[in-house]
């Protein structure tokens, strides 16, 4: 038997609608003989989530994978034999255990984490209506010691858009803000959010808010720093990135913000940078990959194509990652804070959910 | 006395003519309360050497800084009334120590350090003439480690464009690429890596030239991933990219880069940035800041402006630091490879030895 990689990403970009390429399938290969758990596989493949899953599919039905009892993913002897052929290598990785590959380590704020630990331990469990998931606490201390290490935090007023991560509470916790402000569409989140912090004595100011609506007018050009982790449609990318641009005081002022492998090909990447680069006009001064990690929620397997054995186990670790941008905006830099009611800002072919959506 | 930093932030811009904001000054006041260095507040500021060297040069003619016998600097009183009264906040430093901020770790590779430090001890010295630095061996060997990681090394053609960080040595000596290539226009550098390889016999193809001129046809489009650390004008890291990119395969392949702030403002960071995004349609897929740590260079006093007093002392650390940038290439990303003749692509207004060439 011969692979021919061309027609196999020709075949994945078919069927999912995400550009693929044979470079994108090999690396898929080297994820597969380096760990058997598919979800582990789609976190060191660092491809679309359906790219992923439609590729090991077609690997399946040709019979190079199978999957044990377990789900657990194995080479077939034929499989075998063609990776051998190719010359596949596994992934290795060198990632540092100390910071978790961030860089930034949050050894130094234990009792911060402490206390956003406690805090938050009855906090809502992420929901499917807007497209949440939230980080784990070591990503959400680690947001506030990169924003200190930049010094987009001590003394500032900073604008949270969209916070199911609660980096509110972590930021109020910390002491070094001089404002915090966030915008929630979710009543849930913004209610928990005000009782933590009225019983904290935590300054934060809350307001539900569909930021497919403007900012009101008085929240424009009040803030040193935005923290926001949008949807991954190009549509909600503009949304999110633009309002926070808007909320900003001036030149000098900082953007964070993540985006995934997981939902976005490289092509969406490309298209978003050059939003940033012409658009917006503003810098990107960081792209730390692996930075934010999320605890696995509750609708996954529910919200995701079913018709393949391997996705029917649980992930074994938190695969789901992002990589973190930091921008800063520059005399050249522009935005707009207008209403964008028409489109579907939550969902697009690279969605991990666009498959069930079509089934 | 009142500090008008809007003048201030316009006096260092017009006699730098580095792009210069308010929030430039801010934090290079941040970072002088942080360290009495002026090399590690150039290495905090994480702003043009010349717009911090400037902008120290004129506090300290207000008087509100001042150095001692042994080019340390502190406020002066009229400084910390000031300083006070701005609200002046030190930077903390949460980079990981364990992998120097890189989120990469060596740890693994302590046996391939140790033969590249022994390889290389009797490298020739950076000198001026190519704009010449280069990286300590744990930043050599994190590149390889972060190429590893990505698997943009093993079982792969890698070519490096101008090498006085003597990559070469270290991808050969780790084993695992199938081919090494550099091209280098410097002789002295050139020399030391064929006696080098023929001495640890090690597979390394070396070419003396001027990437100012083309690369020769045999080696477009023959390479998995490029290498390459270019001065930092736009007209260089256009021309070092672009060269980059023509001798990659196609689409999926890899490019590894460093850029300063040092040398590189923010506006001349989002003309690059929008240079990948528009002219070379490639993706950024990571940008870790502080990856790239140089050795002090012998040639670093006489080649800077000699004017100010904070400027004679030695750095106290490896003060001169790069972001790490990977590219990736899509179908839709365009390169050329022409001769630049006419064009000096070692300095602009923002280099370090700038203001010592008008002076």
């Amino acid at each position: 038997m011969i692979l021919n990689l061309e027609e196999l990403a020709q075949e994945v970009a078919t069927k999912t609608q995400i550009p693929t390429l044979e470079r994108d399938v090999l690396m898929i290969f080297s994820s597969i003989i380096s760990t058997p758990n598919f979800w582990e596989i789609a976190y060191r493949s660092a491809r679309p989530f359906n790219q992923v899953a439609e590729t090991l599919g077609i690997l399946q039905k040709k019979g190079l994978i199978g999957t044990d009892n377990e789900g657990q993913i194995f080479l077939t002897p034929e499989g075998k034999k063609i990776f051998a052929e190719l010359k596949i290598n596994p992934l290795p990785d060198y990632y540092c255990t100390a910071c978790s590959g961030r860089g930034i380590s949050i050894e130094k704020l234990k009792e911060l984490k402490e206390k956003f630990a406690k805090i938050t331990k009855e906090r809502p469990a992420a929901i499917v209506n807007f497209d949440q998931g939230y980080v784990t606490e070591e990503t959400t201390i680690s947001r506030i010691a990169h924003l200190a290490h930049r010094g987009d935090i001590e003394g500032k007023e900073i604008i949270i858009l969209g916070d199911d991560d609660l980096v509110s509470l972590a930021a109020a916790l910390s002491g070094l803000p001089k404002r915090v402000v966030v915008f929630e569409i979710d009543t849930r989140l913004t209610d928990f959010i005000k009782e933590q912090s009225e019983k904290y004595n935590l300054k934060i100011e809350t307001y539900q808010h569909d930021l497919k609506y403007k900012l009101p007018l008085e929240f424009l050009n009040k803030f040193d720093t935005f923290l926001t982790d949008p949807p991954e449609t190009i549509k909600a990318l503009e949304l999110f990135i633009g309002r926070g641009l808007a909320a900003l005081k001036g030149p000098g002022c900082a953007g964070y913000f993540g985006l995934t492998m997981a939902e976005s090909s490289y092509l969406k990447w490309l298209h978003f940078q050059s939003l940033l680069a012409e658009k917006f006009k503003v810098v990107v001064t960081e792209a730390i990959p692996n930075f934010n990690e999320y605890v696995n929620w509750d609708y996954l397997h529910s919200s995701i194509r079913n018709d393949l054995s391997f996705l029917k186990i649980k992930p074994n670790l938190n695969w789901y990652r992002s990589t973190q941008f930091r921008i800063i905006t520059l005399p050249e830099s522009a935005t707009t804070n207008e209403d964008f009611l028409d489109e579907d800002i939550y969902i697009d072919e690279e969605s991990l959910v666009y498959t069930k959506m079509e089934a």
